[in-house]
């Protein structure tokens, strides 16, 4: 006789009814070989008894497995496992609850250009890479928008499956704000809406990048971007940044030794040193995309944000034979996990990256695309913009003066003219480690972007996402971590 | 001189301000060539009368240009754009206004394994393909629940970068909510949140495939399934499917002839078929991955719409050697629209699947996934659930009802044990566009799966959203559709 009452553990607290409980645990039996095909198994009576359930639980049971096919009753003789079952060598691997599998004996890919995902820690003090201050984030009113889509007329449609391009009304009024605010000639037809920036960048170089393909990249540039390139085959050629953004003589020397499939670039402000690329490069750089027919993917995640004269209009501007293709997002004005951004491209690309779009998740979030639709329309997210400018603004100054005050013996570092973090570079070579360990010793975390002091002796700061008292906070921790280094 | 007033067109009612408007066509004229380096344009002055503007505006717009590098201002000699710039040869291809690039004279992927994506379009009646009633969805208790996330003490932290993997309440409640209800061992680290399921075989195959690589599938089977597959770099083998569900005997002979990576399937019940994997099945299933090292993709997007019985076991449930990777949805429960759903794997493979999905959208939308966290701790999801269920049981049952009494002439079918739609076999042989056009001409409309006509003569005719009026309708149109063909 079989332990039942070890191999049924009934938990009366659990949503599955008990008589399904009994049931699954008998098909775990038989699956896994502990019963046999042919088997003989107590009746109903009998099972009852044992288990101390009441009869009918078990018949319960009993007849839910008879329909599915894993137990035959045969009259005047008893219950029996089906026969023409396969027989499973039975391994004693214990009885549920004993954890899940964790090695695996099967070959799968490992993603060896993209860094192991750390998990976030949260500190008293933290410095980002720049991420926008949620708590100034019009969230309520985004809600109060969604719901009012949602209970629109038009609402019940958007909750079924919707257009794999985008919320309609959504493209609409981004063609239109595109053009207003950036110069940009696109219709809705060219607009793609993403969830933000990253899916942008992902969805364009899987479009655009075959095996072996080149793309230039500014060195430093943003990580999340490179590990896309590579995973969908690039091959990086690397160029320098200066003050004036990327090198375009660089640029030259490669389009001459070789064909290159396109160029990634965050001209508005370089990721992560933050210069703006200057007006005579900019024109350069599309003549040459011209002559040597490559693509300019513009990455431009924080147009909104520049502080001290107007945004710089995007190369998507002037651009007249569909070689730039635009990415932006709407995630630094919202907040990072409203996770909308959009892609701006020729036709015939928009008609590749929907059959793409369509297999990674199908679609966006409709209700809230039509809610930021609706937003724009109504001039919210214009009057949100306005005031965290002003905000940032202040809070880059609050930053940057005290660590031209406080830090002049240890960084180097350039005002930032718009973003929302200082690239900041230390006057003395500190290993990695033995920086964050210290930091997390005082208190202060730094989450992402660290390997950029290893690589170029340099932090990304950002300022936007704390106000004054926790700049001072952080700042002041940092004080006397560089001190402690000395 | 040039045509001033015509190249800047002023808007008075754009979001943009009249100085930055100027300041851009400037910049446009100069970077298409019509401008060149050296010229001299109009002094502030001389422009605001040539543009009937205040000649501050244009003074602003000057100062704009200067700082951003485009004009320089020689004293007493006027303004000039900066000589340093490259030339550019101008074509004429007109002002603004004048349309985006269609034609792009660069490489890109076209990926011709996916059918290109075909916009829907509204009709008086509709056959889906099995799509939930998002009338019946708790779409205002998700939105209350969300309300109160947001505004909650830990609403803020939500709003920043969260984890890629998924928000950490969801992946607790759900791991104890898979072992409840579907006997499944796993803990919150073998959970990736994901948006629905398109999303995790997405994930899943391209953490599994590498180019060459064979995956066995049913015939038929999800379209979006194999073009996930195929996008991947998989060979696709396809194996016949009969009314126990995708044939064993073929896939072991399969197994003797080559190496197999993976099988995907839908056992609980088959797309588009509908049919269950019966017990028997599953086991020789489990024992063929097992002595073959290839993994099981278990697809279980409808486990919860089961009739006539409980829900079948994943095969998930019994596999203790990490080779089945479990893919469900909380879409067709909640919303199409609400694309929340998991992938259960070994830790290994989450590590993997974490990296790539950092790079394809970062991440999902923590707020979303903690009110549905909450949604399952309160009982509100299996309240839900036992609504639709008994509701679409009904409406099986009225659809297969005037499928036998007004069809019989026309189809063959077989009343599906669960899921949300029917499988559908013509007795005649139809010309599929023949239908399709009749179908509109009579004002009914089949927005997808429409292939499966040509490919099986058979249709997936969704029961799940209509409420009794509607199907009455839908098929008393369907019925003149067919009368007409005859």
């Amino acid at each position: 006789m079989l332990p039942w009452k070890t191999i049924i553990q009934i938990e009366r607290q659990a949503i599955v009814p008990v008589y399904l409980q009994i049931a699954n645990a008998v098909i775990r039996e038989i699956s896994q070989g502990r019963l046999e095909p042919g088997q003989k198994i107590p009746g109903s009576r009998q099972m009852a008894g044992l288990l101390d359930l009441n009869r009918k639980t078990v018949s319960n049971a009993y007849s839910e497995l008879e329909g599915q096919g894993w137990l035959e009753v045969r009259p005047s003789s008893g219950v029996f496992v089906v026969s023409s079952l396969p027989t499973v060598q039975y391994q004693n691997i214990g009885i549920a609850n004993n954890g899940p599998v964790q090695k695996v004996d099967l070959e799968f890919n490992h993603f060896k250009s993209i860094e192991p995902y750390r998990k976030l820690e949260k500190y008293q003090h933290m410095i980002d890479d720049g991420s926008p201050d949620v708590r100034l984030a019009p969230l309520n009113t985004l809600m109060k928008y969604c719901r009012s889509v949602a209970n629109s007329r038009y609402g019940k449609k958007l909750l079924s499956y919707d257009d794999v391009q985008g919320e309609a009304t959504l493209r609409t009024v981004l063609s239109q704000y595109l053009r207003e605010t950036r110069g940009m000639d696109c219709k809705p037809e060219n607009i793609v809406i993403t969830r933000g920036s990253q899916m942008g960048i992902y969805l364009v170089f899987n479009m655009l990048i075959s095996k072996g393909d080149k793309v230039v990249v500014g060195n430093p540039n943003y990580d999340a971007a490179n590990w896309v390139m590579q995973t969908a085959g690039a091959e990086l050629e690397e160029i320098p940044v200066d003050k004036e953004g990327i090198s375009i003589d660089a640029l030259k020397d490669r389009c001459s030794e070789f064909d290159i499939k396109a160029t990634y670039i965050t001209p508005h402000h370089h990721f992560p040193t933050t210069v703006t690329l200057n007006a005579q490069r900019r024109m350069e750089l599309l003549e040459l995309a011209e002559q040597h027919r490559f693509a300019i993917v513009e990455d431009d995640y924080d147009y909104d944000f520049h502080y001290n004269s107007a945004p710089i209009l995007p190369l998507a501007s002037v651009d007249k034979k569909g070689l730039v293709i635009y990415i932006g997002s709407f995630s630094k004005l919202l907040a990072p996990s409203v996770r909308v951004g959009y892609i701006v491209a020729p036709e015939e690309m928009v008609a590749e990256i929907n059959k793409l779009r369509r297999i990674v998740d199908r679609q966006g979030d409709p209700i809230t695309e039509r809610a930021i639709a609706e937003m724009l329309k109504d001039g919210e997210v214009q009057r949100h913009l306005k005031k965290a400018v002003k905000v940032y603004r202040e809070r880059r100054d609050i930053f940057c003066d005290i660590l031209e005050k406080d830090f002049a013996d240890h960084f180097d570092f350039q005002r930032p003219e718009g973003g929302m973090a200082v690239w900041v570079h230390f006057k003395k070579k500190i290993e990695d480690k033995v920086f964050f360990e210290k930091c997390k010793e005082f208190g202060l975390y730094k989450n992402v972007d660290r390997e950029f002091l290893k690589k170029c002796g340099a932090l990304r700061m950002g300022f936007a996402s704390l106000n004054e008292k926790e700049i001072k906070g952080a700042l002041g921790v940092l004080k006397s971590v560089m001190e402690s280094l000395v």
